[in-house]
This record gives structure tokens, sequence and C-alpha cells, in this order.
């Protein structure tokens, strides 16, 4: 079966595709190896089988997870840099239910359902390092 | 009486500052057709007399709609391309109450209100067409 | 102690990193002096320490306000310009707490919470002033 092409470019970047089963941030992740990505903006939206949002606890180190099954995707929004060497995705999002409810937050993970999602990634020519804050006990962009 | 200008062109696309009244979707089909946009990305937000929702059922193959008035659009996240020769525009959106309550989804009208809407449209200059994926019956961006 | 950058050029404006603490319209507005930003359209996401959204009051000419703490800003979208000579910030947001319920709408203030919080600035090159329409009794960019 043939695969179906997963991006393009744009005068800034790149505008994805992604198809019923891709996960997004796979997807993402291989966009920044293939094409070498030094940092980037992007949103997004579509339709998901299932989002897992997660809200940082502070006193344990570690994310409450949630995980939602189809929504759609509101609004995604994110960028792309690196850590030790590897792509470091950070992406909030918006998701609504088939009552139209709607569940925000840091996204943890996420696959496409039945349609897709579109994803347009504005380049930064700089290449961007995330690295823990030792005051906060987070991950925080370098500029 | 004088029509406002609707939009200005920008380094990477237009953007425009809609009216009380306005259809919204209207509004960015004519800017399609009147500066033949091949394809875009866009982001928007400002107030609504009124945003129908709709979620896909697909055993009945239609949106089950909502509408809602009077609301601040937080965000509308879509993309502009082109189906049988029209303008084919995908939009989703989060809008909030006069309580701060918030609903999403899928667009499939929406309104200015008593204020403005204001849309930042990127044009990507590869013409992109949607198409039905008769493996999931729904319409697909093709690249 | 060093103060760590807050943002650096891109392609089509600026990137910022806001930090603990940072009250972001301070933040936004300081970056249109410094740099005689003349327009520009945004988005961002990050964790908020506390966040005022209001709801405008037509009748009592005022905003209904209703501040909110710990949260993660899942999508900020807005525009900057200009009025009567000083910056003229106008920002939707949508937001969520530890459960991943959401509040939107119109935000008056927002400070940055534990993290950061990530914005992408895309300016416009034309100067945009905003003025109150007197058909409406609020503020509207004016093309």
């Amino acid at each position: 079966m043939l695969e179906h092409r997963r991006y393009i470019q744009t005068p800034d970047g790149y505008f994805m595709v992604l198809r019923q089963g891709d996960d997004v941030f796979a997807r993402l992740e291989a966009l920044m190896k293939e094409e070498a990505v030094p940092a980037a903006g992007f949103v997004g939206f579509g339709f998901l089988r299932q989002a897992t949002f997660g809200f940082f606890d502070f006193d344990n180190k570690a994310y409450r997870p949630k995980t939602i099954e189809n929504l759609e995707l509101a609004n995604m929004t994110g960028t792309l840099a690196w850590k030790d060497g590897e792509p470091a995705i950070h992406a909030h999002g918006v998701a609504a239910d088939s009552t139209f409810q709607t569940f925000g937050g840091h996204l943890l993970a996420l696959e496409v359902g039945r349609g897709s999602l579109e994803i347009h990634v504005s380049v930064f020519p700089t290449r961007l390092e995330r690295a823990l804050d030792p005051s906060i006990g987070a991950n925080v962009l370098q500029l």
C-alpha cells in the first residue's frame, strides 16, 4: 500500500497532514530529524482517537495523566526544540467531545482518529535546547 | 455608507479584521477568490453573535449541530483549500460565554458580534485540494 | 543575578520565552517599544500563576472580571497594535486547571507561573491603530 505523503514545504517551514492511527509526537519528531529542524513553533487541529493530558504535580515531580477518546482537537499550540541531542516537543491543546465540552492542558500523547490532523510548523533558524531550570524543577527553553 | 476594508497584506499572507454582522466563512471564501489563495493556514479570535459547532456522526454521515450566541471566540484554527473548484474551509474553534465556560470543536458557521474578529492568514503557495477518503468516509486534505 | 534573555528574532518576527513571575502584557509592550513593532499577530502557551479573564458588559461599559490561579495556558491568540501612541494588546485565551477543565475568553492580565510561557510573534510591517467604533462602543483595529 502506498504511504501518503505527510508534509510539504511552506515559505516558513512545513505543513503536515497526519492520518488515522498516526502518533502525532512521533510524526513531529520524524520531521525534526529528517529535515534537521533547529526549532519551530506550530499550531494544529483535527480529530483524535485519543489524547492524554497531564497536569504537573510538583510535589511528586510527575504528571497526573488523563486519557480521553474520540475528540475534536480544537487547537494544539506548541514548539519543537532539542534536549540532549533528541527532539523535545512541548505542546498544549484544547479538545472537545461530542457535546462540545472541552478539556485542555499539557499534552502527553495523541493519536489521530477517523479523519485527519493538520499542523502548520513555522521554523526558527536558531537551534534551541530545553534544559532543567533547577530553581523551578521544570524544563525551560533556553534562548 | 463607506465599506470598511476587511484585510491587508502581510509578508506571509493577509491580516483580516471582520466586523459586526460579517459571515466569517463567506469573508474567507471571498478572500480566497479575490486573491487566488492556493492554500493557507489561519488563526483568529474575536467576538461572535453566534457560532454553530458540529460533531460528525459517522453512522448518519452528518454533523450534529449546536448553535450558541454571544461568545468570545478564544481561538479559531483552520486551513483554506479547494474542493471541486470551490473554496473549502476547515476550521475548529473554542468559544467562551459570559461565565468563561468554553465550548469547542468543528465550526459549521459563525457570525461576528458586537466587536470584531481578527484573522491572520498564512498562505501556502501550493494549491491544495480536499477529497473524500473512502476508507474513513471523511474529507482529507491531499498533499 | 543575570537576567535571562526574553526573546530572539525569527524570520517573521520574534520568539519569546517568559519566566516565572513575568507580567505577560508588560513583556509584550516592552517588546513593541524596544523593537518598534508596527503591528503583529501572536500565539502562545505555557503555565500561569494567575489569569484574569473579562467579559464585556455593554450596559455598564466595563469588563466583568474573574481571576483564576495555577493554570496551564492551552492557547493564547492575540494581536499587537497601537492606540494614542501607546501599545494596545488584544488577547484571548483558553486555560485549564488540574482537572483539565477549561476557562476561556478575553484576557485582562496574566502572570507566568512555575514554568514558562512561550510566544511566537509574527510582525506585520504596517502600523495599525485601535480606535473606538462609536456604533458599537468597542475598540476595533483600523485597517
